[in-house]
């Protein structure tokens, strides 16, 4: 089943008590695909400035990563430099500069209008509705935002929630767009605005998925060095419809089974600075830590004591 | 298997945004029985002074409480004030007033010194000591602590810790006692220090069990209605040990599905001011919620997808 991602694809410089990067290869759409391709192939769709670093992406076409739909236009390519606490538990965004994409609008390349499995990445919602416009057939419709958008572009987040099936956020923007600080009556609060689901990230904690009668918990992969949290959410993303697109399937069993695939790579994601947490991963290594989270949760014999 | 528990009996005033109470029953032994003793009878070991209001005790042993071993002193008994943040996601302790708990030296009625499973709730770790100085045959020592003990008595606590099989805290203080903000690094270095097992509660997300080799994750109940986060990690306690005394085992299974009654019984304390949450909870409302844990992290077909 085709999947597809618009998004950022930008130069990242971020600091962390364990080292810095300064202009590296970055932004939610990079992040979703390098997850999502160990699993199933990806289409993306961005815009990069005429100074960005084109080969890095190519390097990435091996792995099943399409960038066709990649704009390459004049002018600066999108930056964003970020400083993380010693215990990473917070981060501050020191510099935004949008570049290409203050003017990009979102063309499609022929053919794939017709994807079936679709994540759009949290860019503005103007733009997220700008490709569903160009879809034809999709099956699944997933959607990221943040903050910034919440707080500026309620009104069309808010168009575009009722036009997918999941919104996939963390528990900070979870709360701010609902205006309620209890987790649980958040995500109600976004299912009576449009989504069938609402998958809520909470960081090293694990992810919620809720539905309107049931709810799914799925911890974090437990970890002793991370490194950079940086793209741990698009990674998940990326784990989750990577998972639903290789199998084909929405069913409800399968949409657990991409929330563990979620969370082993948010797991990988951290490892690493960048991308580099993917660097020697391969569907043998995505596959043994899926298996880990089995035993991570199992409990034996849930029938009662005596 | 018997179950004894040594903690504090107190009357406690609480502000939350939802109420408040004053000098209401509470302390680390109460929420550890009321809780346990729904699965196991507790026998308490604790001191109050010649102002507690006893009936109120009394009228918990009819659910399987011993209050045998709490001392009636000359003086006022522990008091504890303290008021949560508007999204009870913290604290402050208001005051604090240790009253006859400052003189107190934990005396065994006889036959107690038997017991198997044996609880030190959180109080001076010299008087954790003298509790354990005092068991002839104990099969499973669990202790708890918090902050104040770290800082004013680390010696003695680490003392105390290389003759316990669990510490059982939240994740501050294991961050506080390890000196590492990495909870499982924090983990691993409470488990190099005495204790062959650590359960670390994290609050509204759930908790950790880890060993050497092993970890285990259960999350906390899912809730949208909060009153008072007052006890939840010793109602978790109870159900942990109360469920273990039950079953008369502490085998690897055994103790992942106790986590799952202390996820169950921290979820009943929350639901309600003070000891209220349990109010209308038998055996089989304990089930029932066991049950649910079940589904909530229940992932099907763990087998590798084609």
């Amino acid at each position: 089943m085709s999947l597809l991602v618009v998004g950022s694809v930008a130069l990242d410089s971020v600091y962390t008590p364990f080292g810095e990067t300064a202009d590296a290869l970055g932004g939610s759409a990079v992040y979703f695909s390098v997850a999502a391709s160990l699993l199933h192939p990806v289409r993306v769709v961005g815009v990069v400035g005429d100074d960005f670093p084109v080969p890095e992406l190519e390097r990435l076409s091996a792995a099943g990563i399409d960038w066709a739909g990649v704009e390459r236009a004049r002018g600066e390519s999108f930056r964003w430099k970020g400083k993380y606490s010693y215990d990473l538990q917070s981060r501050e965004t020191l510099e935004t500069r949008l570049g290409v994409f203050a003017d990009f609008r979102p063309k499609l390349p022929a053919g794939w209008q017709a994807a079936k499995y679709i994540f759009l990445g949290n860019i503005d919602p103007v733009l997220q509705l700008g490709v569903l416009e160009q879809m034809t057939a999709p099956r699944l419709v997933v959607c990221d935002t943040m903050n910034y958008w919440i707080q500026g572009k309620k009104a069309e987040l808010m168009a575009l929630l009722g036009r997918v099936d999941i919104l996939l956020v963390n528990d900070s923007e979870a709360r701010e767009l609902s205006g309620d600080w209890n987790i649980h009556r958040a995500g109600r609060w976004i299912l009576r605005h449009g989504p069938k689901m609402v998958v809520i990230k909470q960081g090293e904690y694990g992810a919620l998925l809720l539905e309107r009668e049931r709810t799914f918990y799925v911890p974090a992969y437990p970890l002793e060095e991370v490194f950079d949290p940086t793209g741990a959410g698009d990674a998940f993303a990326g784990g989750f419809m990577g998972y639903l697109a290789r199998v084909g399937s929405t069913d409800p069993g399968q949409l657990r089974r991409a929330m563990v695939y979620g969370s082993a790579m948010g797991g990988f994601a951290v490892q690493g600075f960048g991308i580099r947490g993917f660097e020697n991963i391969d569907y043998d290594a995505v596959q043994k830590r899926v298996g880990a989270f089995v035993e991570l949760t199992h409990v034996p014999s849930a029938e009662p004591i005596p």
